[in-house]
């Protein structure tokens, strides 16, 4: 009889998630009223509000807030909240990126009203029940079934004018996710059926959407890529990638998504050799995507453990993949000093699940995270070092 | 820019899954108490009653429903429902095969109580809003969030009872539902990405439990496959194979599971050059799995067309899995006699669904049913013949 039995939950949230061209402006109407709600409350930032009259003609907008802010701050909460109160809004219309999905959320929170979410990048917030608010830089974060979009649309040609780097970069945090969903502490067959799936739709569908941005069909593929990932990420739970980046963003500032983009083959290498499955599973599905492995050595080149060979084969797809896209690869660049580093590890060790696959000292973290301030390539960590 | 792009709806139902061995022995009390209620009226065929009695020692057994039988004839239905009256339940819990599950959701229809499954087949209906009721030979079906089992509790401890060939046909037909969702009406990337790892988890799994009958790692493999087989289904909806399933089994009343296991290779053959890339991911779950091809020929060794090939491949890897199980291979022995074939192919022929990658002509009915009647082994039809 085997021993790596396991008991794992898993928790499917009701949500419909429609997908196609042209979709937002087409769709609306019927959504609304399958929910049985036709008084809007729009919510877009002033970047997105030509955009989100387009998809809205012909709704019942009875309030349009615009005030959106990064991490949503708490006085911009209570303002939205208040506007929906005033309006008698029956249904949050948020068009936009997390920040304003975000301010949705903190509305739903306490006014129970419906989101319906139109995202317009890859931010991945509309599929997760997590909400989050910042009062003087102190943030505060939960999850609430009524948060939860109950509706999302999404429609590829509303994510054509977001810069190329922000594709990459986010395009790529979505990607960290499904990865780190492999071994994080809730991980099950759904969030790794989604996990899998979403990694093979961000491989085939970011290079294409940079190859040419008018491909709409690499574009719907990012974005329900994107859909799978945080889908996977918020049934799995953080695991170590997401640990460290939550560490690095708050203590640090980084840019969130240029920096998920940095760390993640860096855990990649080092979880890899403990967790050969879950790197079979990362290069299968960026191999179905196109991308062999890059013929890089990441450090192990002619090993012959097979757990090792794992690890270095679905690094060196991933890199294949990052050589196409051409992200940031250094935290340096992003704003982390050399000497911030050992401090870093030290607070990360502090958060490292007890559930992953390799056990994590903080002179691990000092040599990845050390790794990734100075933009070194990735490698694979040996078991035994 | 590319064309092939579509819109897609998929609509997440929330249920709770927990999976593990010893599970249901040790979580029904937690589970219960998450749902805030304790009045349990269990449902369990005669069969599996002592098994119920074990699992259930402790929780507040309100009523004890065993007259379960197959299809739901509405008598049991009425009898099941009038003792959830009378006894004042607040939940139901069922323990058991398809027919339990079955009998539990016709007492949720109307009775609106939630219920708690406890799967000791491959049945798969836990994780579907489907139900079923027959009045004498007439069925009904239909829809309804109420009847999907709010919470299910896999432990694969329960399945060590189920026989052989049950566990072979049942197997099969969960990843029948597998293969099918990849083309099926409502198809789109969440039920693709249960689809594609069920396939591979029931292939890891049923060659396990059949090679070891105390191997719970396989078995817990094959219950996980066996729920994103169901909740593939439940989402993309019915293609050609169920639909020719549906019509066999209603008009000649042939074994559900094992007909279906008898059907799959030759579906696959027939779609799988007008889908290649659904072959694809057949034959790279299959070989994840383990299962190479065969190396037999399909009827196309040596072809050159791509499309071809990739349903050649598709089809042997799936051969390589059928001949490690040895399920029936024909109609015929499961009662189809030949003179039938040309009325269930007009019959299946009125269900096609319209979106299936492949035209239909009742012709290739006549041939394809023939072929699975007499018990010849599954060929690629190809695209021109």
């Amino acid at each position: 009889m085997k021993v790596d039995v396991m008991t794992t939950a898993y928790e499917a949230r009701p949500q419909r998630v429609v997908s196609g061209p042209g979709a937002a402006g087409r769709v609306l109407p019927e959504e609304l009223a399958r929910l049985g709600v036709s008084r809007v409350m729009l919510v877009a930032a002033e970047a997105e509000l030509e955009l989100a009259r387009r998809i809205t003609i012909g709704l019942d907008i009875v309030a349009t807030f615009t005030g959106v802010r990064p991490h949503v701050p708490v006085e911009v909460a209570e303002a939205a909240r208040a506007l929906a109160r005033d309006s008698g809004a029956e249904v949050l219309l948020s068009v936009g990126g997390g920040s304003t999905t975000g301010t949705a959320k903190a509305v739903a929170l306490t006014e129970r009203l419906p989101i319906v979410a139109v995202p317009t990048t890859y931010a991945g917030s509309e599929a997760t029940d997590l909400w989050g608010l910042t009062d003087e830089n102190r943030k505060t974060n939960g999850t609430d079934p009524a948060v939860l979009p109950r509706t999302v649309v999404y429609d590829p040609e509303l994510t054509a004018t977001m810069p190329s780097h922000l594709t990459i970069s986010s395009g790529l945090n979505a990607l960290a996710h499904c990865v780190d969903s492999l071994w994080a502490p809730s991980a099950g067959p759904p969030s790794t059926a989604f996990a899998v799936e979403g990694i093979r739709l961000l491989g085939q569908g970011l290079p294409g959407v940079l190859a040419d941005s008018t491909d709409l069909q690499a574009r719907q593929r990012s974005q329900e890529g994107t859909y799978l990932a945080a889908a996977a990420f918020a049934s799995a739970g953080s695991g170590m990638h997401h640990k460290i980046c939550h560490v690095l963003g708050g203590a640090y500032n980084l840019e969130h998504a240029a920096m998920h983009a940095v760390v993640l083959p860096h855990v990649l290498g080092f979880n890899g050799p403990a967790a050969p499955e879950a790197a079979d599973r990362v290069a299968i599905a960026l191999d179905g995507a196109g991308f062999g492995p890059d013929g890089g050595t990441n450090g192990l080149s002619g090993s012959d453990e097979p757990e090792q060979a794992a690890a270095a084969n679905a690094l060196a797809t991933l890199q294949a993949l990052y050589n196409s896209l051409g992200p940031s690869t250094s935290l340096g660049e992003l704003g982390l000093r050399v000497e911030q580093v050992p401090e870093a590890a030290r607070l990360a060790l502090e958060t490292m699940p007890p559930s992953n696959p390799r056990p994590v000292t903080e002179e691990d973290l000092r040599a990845l995270i050390g790794r990734a301030q100075a933009g070194e390539r990735a490698v694979v960590v040996p078991l035994t070092h």
